[in-house]
This record gives structure tokens, C-alpha cells and sequence, in this order.
């Protein structure tokens, strides 16, 4: 049981954890900070948190877990705005997409203290956000991911990990670095190309309309993600830059030998490119291997 | 009313449609060939064919409409095989989706018959094949692109695009040169670049499946593409490797500026392209942005 439950941000996902803790009777109270009268007066009347804060010293004052559900832009400020006021027996955590950044600013940011801070990331969400989106099944079935490093308090990362299995979630426990290589490759470099290929159809056709009516269910799931957050986009792409750079470059460099099979008409080439994806994507998810078409 | 239809290929396409017309009660007779004596007699089982052929010959014979419902990379080899026996009223049409190289194939193929073809894509499709997978409704809510010449005879387009209408399907024209421009944009450069990402994983990490546990529904979607058909994709990509290499050109200038733009830091160039890309996509898709989750 968490007897005090600080969440810093009233969004999606600290109202969804809050509503989670709540249900499964996990936690005494909650209280939760946001700058926006409005957005706190909503979270109190939606009966997300019990009590609302507008200043940080206040919100974290006396509890036993501080959660920073800000977005990972916003972390680095939050984590040095809270520092003066984290007492020793504290455990601060975060839920940002980026863990090796968000690590070496809760260095400079909490000194001595940074051992008591537990790096998240929830890999949960929907196209919604604001208090009135959260909801308490949201982690259901979903992962989170704490890299905890080898000065993190040992006792901390449990009681993190225990918070987000009484959310519903089930916990992973890795490397920051890991983290965002990973992340890199099945969530970040995925939204880039997507925006990359809606942009580029955008800019050669003014009238996409027209183009996209042809599009079929192939391209609809395809471009999906192309519709996600620009500014959540934009910090992601720039906080975990390095790992993203890399793969792309990878990328890139296969994208051109694929280029020059198609120019040369090497036939072989790209069929064994197309069966070594089937068989990896076959193999890992199990599901039909198309919804809607094979083709477009 | 079709009074007699000859389908060379017994698959899903071509199987489909055959029962979609049946079911509309707009055809007396069909009559299917496959070289392979099980799916002539699998056909004949199922009620997709009312007589089946294995020579060509006997198979198109007396046919008022001959529908080419082979891969793409066996139709000119099927046109040049049919051409001795087309008489000068039948109507053929194929279904293709790579329309270009289809109307030089039918030209050299037909000679002076070459006016009674015409070049034809249901832009339809499920990840099953063969007779067993087709059902009357495939067509239903999808569309077909025609592209007819100015050689092609304007009864036939007539009578194709009424057999296409009664299938249940949305018929619309268009040269063959700006469908492959439209099918490269919207669904071959999308397929190559799902291939080309879901390769690399596999090859980057020999376990790909404990990268893809962290991948959710965002992932999942952008994926499911590189799950179709290898010799499929290797035809298209080889038979429009001109409207497909000029969009990959166009792709990889714009993904090295984006690279560029991440390396340098440069979080308002990336916010624009991110921007542009949602704003054409939640413009042309009338559904909820992002089903599953913004982030993953």
C-alpha cells in the first residue's frame, strides 16, 4: 500500500495510474500537481486525485512516491524544480520514452539523492490526452520498462515495480541504453519513416486526398503512427537522437542496396530481403499476417 | 448479363470475383483454368467454376470476357500464350497491379487485338490464396482502377467496368503511367519500406522476438505489411521499378534532410515535417488518429 502518491502532470498517464492504484485499493492518497487551475479542478471532479497542488514543494511534500508524468521534454526542469525538496526516504520515478537522457539529468538534478530515483517508461497510451482521457485499465497488458542503474536503491525499483504490477502492468527491467535502442528500432525509427513517407505524399500531391483514396488497408495501418504528437515527436527525436541516428543510418544504407536491386532488376536480392522480413514478423507476432490486403 | 466468362487463374482474385458474380446472377457460365488438376477440380467443387480447362485454348473458346487473373509476373506470358486463339469480339482483362509494363506486354502480345484489351487492378485482397480463399464479397467497398489507351475500343472498357460494378466494386479510370505513380506512392514504397525495417531488426538481433516484445500496437500496425507475399513483391517491385525508384529517390533525399535535421538539434524542422505529415494524414482518414497508442 503507498500511503501518499505524488503525480506531477495530470495527464493520461499519471491520471491512468492514479485511477489504477486506486481501483485495485493500493493506494491512501493521491495528490497530483499541474500549473492549470483548470486541469486540476478537472482531475479533482473526475475523482482522479484526492487533493491538488500548484505549487511542486507542496505536491511532494511527505510522499512516498513521486511520479514525473510530464512529458520527456519536460523532465530535466521538473527533476531540478523538485530537487531542494526530496527527502532521503523519497522515491522519485518518471515515465518518459527516453531513458538515458532522463538518467543523466536526474544525475545533475538530484546529487546525492539520485539513487533514489527509479527511470520508467510505460509503454502504454492512446490518441487522447488531458485528465478526462485517463482511465484505469490502461496498462493492462501493456509493458513498462524501468532501467534502474547500479547506484538506484534496490529497495526503490521494487517498490516502483510493485506500483506499476498493482497498475496492472507487467514490468521489464533493463538498461537505459538498451531501452533506447530498442525503442529505437520498434517505436522511434518506425514513427520517423511514417512521417518521412505521409510528408513526402503530402508535398508532391496537393491534392493527398486524391492520391490516398486509392490506399487500401495496407497503407492505413502503415501510416498510422504518421498521426501521432508532433511535439512529443520532436522531443523523442531529439532526446534519443543517438541510438535513432544510428539505426537510420543502418537504415539508409540498406534502404540504398535495396535501390540498386530494384534498378539492376536483381530479383534475387529482393526476395530474400521480403522472406527474411516475413519469416521474422510471422515469428514474432502471432496473428494473421495481414488484416485486410496483401497487397496494398 | 456475361453469358460465358473464362478466368485463367483459380486463385483468390479471380476466384472472387467469379462467385461475385454468380452471387449477383450476372454471368450464365464460367470457366476456369489452372494448369494444376486439384485446383481445377477444388474450383469446381466449391461452385467458382461451372467447367474447367487445362488447355488455354479450350478455356478462353466461345469466352465473351477473358479475365487474367495471374500473378503480375506471369500476364505477359499468358497474353502471348492466348493471342493466337482471341477472337475479334472477346474481351480481355487482367488484374494486375502494375499497370504500365501490362499495356507494353498486351501490345506486343495482341498486335491488332491489342484495342479488345483492357488493363484492369482490383484493389483488393486478403493474406489467404487459392480457390478456398475467395468469397463473393471481396470487392465489396474496394475499388478497381481501369486504364485503358486511346486504342482501347470504349465497348469493352463499357463492359469491363459494368462486370467490376456488378462484383460489387468502385470503379475508376485513370492512365496506367498515374495509377503505377498512385499504387507506388500509396502502397509499393510503403511495402518496401516495412520489408526493409523489419529486415534489418531481424538481422541486427539474432533474438528479434525479445525486441519485439517492447513493440506495441504502433509497430504492430506499421508492420503487418512486410508480411506479404515475397514473390508477389519481388514482381511489383521489379515490373514498376521506374515510378517506384523515382518516389525512393524522392524518400531518401527527404529521410537524409530528417537526419540532418536531428543530428543538428533541429527541433522546428522536425515539428513541421511531423506536423504536415498528421495534418494530411488525419485530413484523408476519417477515423480516429491512432487506435492503439501515441507513443508505441
Amino acid at each position: 500500500m503507498i500511503n501518499r502518491l505524488a503525480i506531477i502532470g495530470m495527464g493520461l498517464i499519471g491520471g491512468s495510474l492514479s485511477l489504477a492504484l486506486k481501483q485495485a485499493g493500493r493506494v491512501k492518497h493521491v495528490v497530483g500537481f499541474s500549473r492549470q487551475a483548470s486541469t486540476r479542478s478537472e482531475a479533482l471532479s473526475l475523482g482522479i486525485i484526492d487533493s491538488a497542488e500548484c505549487n511542486i514543494a507542496d505536491a511532494i511534500k511527505n510522499a512516498e512516491i513521486v511520479v514525473l508524468a510530464v512529458p520527456v521534454g519536460a523532465i530535466a526542469d521538473t527533476l531540478i524544480s523538485i530537487a531542494p525538496y526530496v527527502k532521503d526516504n523519497m522515491i522519485i520515478t518518471d515515465v518518459g520514452s527516453v531513458k538515458a537522457q532522463v538518467v543523466d539529468s536526474a544525475k545533475l538534478a538530484l546529487g546525492d539523492k539520485f539513487r533514489q530515483f527509479v527511470p520508467g517508461h510505460p509503454i502504454a497510451g492512446t490518441e487522447k490526452s488531458g485528465p478526462a482521457a485517463a482511465f484505469a485499465e490502461l496498462y493492462q497488458e501493456h509493458r513498462v520498462v524501468l532501467t534502474p542503474t547500479k547506484q538506484t536503491d534496490e529497495e526503490a525499483v521494487k517498490k516502483v515495480c510493485n506500483m506499476w504490477i498493482a497498475a496492472g502492468a507487467e514490468v521489464s527491467i533493463m538498461t537505459a541504453e538498451h531501452h533506447d535502442d530498442v525503442l529505437a528500432a520498434t517505436s522511434h525509427l518506425p514513427h520517423l519513416l511514417a512521417f518521412n513517407l505521409v510528408d513526402m505524399l503530402a508535398e508532391e500531391d496537393a491534392d493527398v486526398a486524391e492520391v490516398l483514396r486509392y490506399a487500401a488497408g495496407g497503407f492505413r495501418d502503415f501510416s498510422r503512427i504518421a498521426s501521432s504528437d508532433p511535439e512529443m515527436w520532436r522531443d523523442i527525436s531529439l532526446t534519443n537522437s543517438t541510438a535513432i541516428l544510428s539505426l537510420l543510418n543502418k537504415y539508409q544504407h540498406q534502404m540504398s542496396l535495396l535501390h540498386q536491386a530494384i534498378e539492376q532488376q536483381d530479383g534475387d536480392y529482393l526476395i530474400a530481403v521480403f522472406e527474411r522480413a516475413k519469416q521474422a514478423r510471422d515469428t514474432c507476432f502471432n496473428e494473421p499476417s495481414l488484416k485486410d490486403s496483401s497487397e496494398v
